[in-house]
């Protein structure tokens, strides 16, 4: 079993020992180990494959198909549009921005809303350049199919309808979904969407063929989802940082420390947590056995953008937060030197000599240490930029996570009952739409 | 006195009679008018201009002169880069973004974080081509001066260092600062920062001159500004949006409501909310006289994305938010319709014949609902894309309200005492830097 790792994990600041009363103690975190041996097992059961689920996606996804796809479409298309809302979108969204090449990731773009006016972009395709790729799990997403059949005229226009097939691939898994039947009648290749959920999903298709088509070293992110999923089944809690994190994260929660506030230190890690608010979010804000409604709030602030705009609250307001930093090392030796050229003003003479990575490098360290001298529980993940392995990991590590505060809290990490009726409101406000004047 | 307003505000949904336990009832909330006495006299002052405020911003700032100058830019260059972080982007970054001209707006940049990979696009620009503005209150903002130190030898030895002046514009209050001592140095023009905290600073040159250059009628933005302005002193706190909607939150926040949960409907005004959840989390975030943290956290979120995202904990979670959309009616008609072609599919047929305007309208109609049954508070501040005047209006409802609640609750919303420290343990560990190896 590979202990191997390419990110740091470091909770040391979640503990009593290190923020005093707002953190939590070791002995307590160490306790929770008994009440995930149930967990543990079907951890266990998921990565071997024994039923469909998350863990076992790294073992399972076969790349190469994806690849030998990718390359096919990549000698055929210079442009590639994902349409896809919610899991069908931010897993392949935060691949593509952490791990694409930085010329090859923009050549996938994502539309994950209906905006009507975002949308006007879309006139403006070489369709003949460029492949649609229509993701959605259910095949019944109204934004999805929305996106897809307002531009079909266009592409029908523009490639001739009997040519519209070769633009177009759709991932979707239910066989009696809309897009499913669209894609048989147009003839429209489609790649099964795995019996996953569909904010689990990225390690399939889903987040991996847009990957692929930007340049992300997709086997480097899978080797490190395996390496993860493998300590993730690890018996001992204090060997398993899926299992270890994710009950510190429960501890401090019950502790009042009900927001999830991430910082990354790293414009290009922002998205992942776009990505994990979802996980996060749809996963663990649901009524428990009992009817109490559960849910910790995932907020993403940037460093060192937002140390001008919340650390003020973050600081000083409700102890409401529990912190998770998301960082670098290698951005300390990156960027241009600050020149000694006007060392005699007060401000400039403590920055002169030193990189501009350096003084980002600077502020998280003040940052985290203000944080925590102020009681505030935080934890750091650190990972090399554009590391395929560490992110595979993270991935792991956090949907892990996910599953191990929703059994520590009673429900289900794989649902989300509410959001029907509001689906059922959205087909009754359409049908009501000729006699709606504003909003 | 104006009353014109091109804003809708609707709380209804903020009321107990709409959304039972969880709302507040309109006694309480104009029961709060005469705790708010004072303040409403202090605003009237700062409108009128007898004390230096944001309330007199829009009276006092000199369009012509930003106008002038403006002009002089767009005839000498085709792109414009601002340098600032905080209130020194946020505002100006808003205004660009919401009401900028679509093939203009792209002209201005803003590069607010020192995040080292992020700061090499700056090696790629044409200096010939383009202004510099740099901007900081203080004149000692460390990120600002790392990224105007670092781009000076490359902007001399492209321009030739005679002619570095004739490139950049600084922005700043502080006559011993290091930007006016720098600017002093090698001639560089200043403008001056208004004596009015960074936070509350948009409606001057701050926000409106790079407005300007992206093409932002800000004379409309002015207008609006003043009219909200007005509405805000009146003296029945029925008649006063700043003074009702601000009591409103206040309340909710009392009520265990202090996750301020934003949720756009429109992808122009998402930056709407990054510039306001500085004012809301620096104003709020801080100990009030008895000692108490207090403050309401500001999040964002998406629509219609985050309904796919976030929305099952809206609905199922913790009722610990209080919720404000945002959207624009005329987006309802915008979009291309959806053809009928696969109506016979159950998952197609309700959305045939609508505009993807219409799907986007009804979807948020969806939702609102949704939270409004589930007893979740919600309010709809509803305006016309694109439309100056009342941005213009939203920008001093919101400057108010932050106002209003920090009265409420006893504390000062113009200072930001507790970020001082992390800036001092940025400069001890800038001094260590040599020693660090890791994060």
């Amino acid at each position: 079993m590979s202990i191997f790792s390419r990110i740091s994990i470091n909770s040391d600041n979640f503990m009593a020992s290190a923020v005093g009363e707002h953190g939590i103690r070791e002995e307590d975190l160490i306790a929770q180990g008994d009440r995930l041996d149930g967990l543990r097992e079907r951890l266990r059961i998921w990565r071997d494959g024994k039923e469909p689920s998350f863990l076992g996606l790294p073992f399972q996804t076969d790349l190469d198909e994806i690849k030998t796809l990718g390359n096919r479409m990549l000698k055929r298309f210079t442009r590639f549009i994902v349409f896809g809302i919610g899991g069908s979108s931010l897993g392949g969204n935060m691949l593509v921005q952490t791990l694409g090449r930085r010329n090859d990731r923009r050549r996938v773009r994502f539309y994950d809303n209906v905006d009507p006016i975002t949308l006007e972009s879309l006139d403006r395709i070489d369709w003949n350049e460029t492949l649609l790729i229509v993701i959605s799990k259910s095949g019944n997403t109204a934004e999805t199919i929305a996106q897809f059949l307002t531009v079909l005229p266009r592409m029908e226009r523009e490639l001739g309808a009997q040519c519209v097939h070769e633009h177009v691939l759709v991932i979707t898994e239910e066989p009696k979904g809309a897009l499913q039947q669209i894609a048989e009648r147009l003839e429209i290749p489609v790649i099964p969407h795995p019996a996953v959920g569909g904010r689990y999903v990225v390690l399939s298709a889903v987040g991996l063929l847009p990957a692929y088509l930007a340049g992300v070293d997709i086997d480097g992110v899978m080797e490190g989802a395996r390496a993860m999923a493998d300590r993730c089944c690890q018996k001992d809690i204090r060997e398993n940082p899926g299992l270890w994190q994710g009950a510190a994260q429960y501890l401090l929660a019950e502790n009042g420390k009900t927001i999830s506030q991430w910082m990354p230190y790293s414009d290009h890690l922002t998205l992942v947590v776009d990505w994990y608010r979802q996980l996060w979010a749809e996963s663990l804000g649901k009524h428990d056995p009992q009817g109490r409604e559960r849910g910790l709030t995932p907020v993403s602030a940037k460093g060192v953008t937002d140390q001008h705009s919340q650390l003020q609250l973050f600081l000083d307001g409700p102890s409401d937060k529990q912190f998770t930093f998301l960082t670098s090392p290698d951005l300390l030796t990156a960027g241009e030197r600050i020149p000694t050229r006007f060392a005699d003003l007060p401000a400039v003479k403590p920055l002169v000599g030193h990189t501009t990575g350096e003084l980002f490098g600077a502020e998280f360290l003040g940052t985290r240490e203000t944080l925590s001298r102020r009681g505030r529980p935080n934890r750091t993940l650190s990972l090399l930029q554009g590391d395929a392995f560490a992110i595979g990991e993270l991935i792991i590590l956090l949907e892990v996570e996910t599953v191990v505060v929703a059994e520590l809290m009673g429900i289900d990490a794989f649902d989300q009952p509410a959001v029907e009726e509001s689906k059922v409101l959205t087909r009754k406000y359409l049908d009501e739409m000729k006699t709606i004047r504003g909003l």
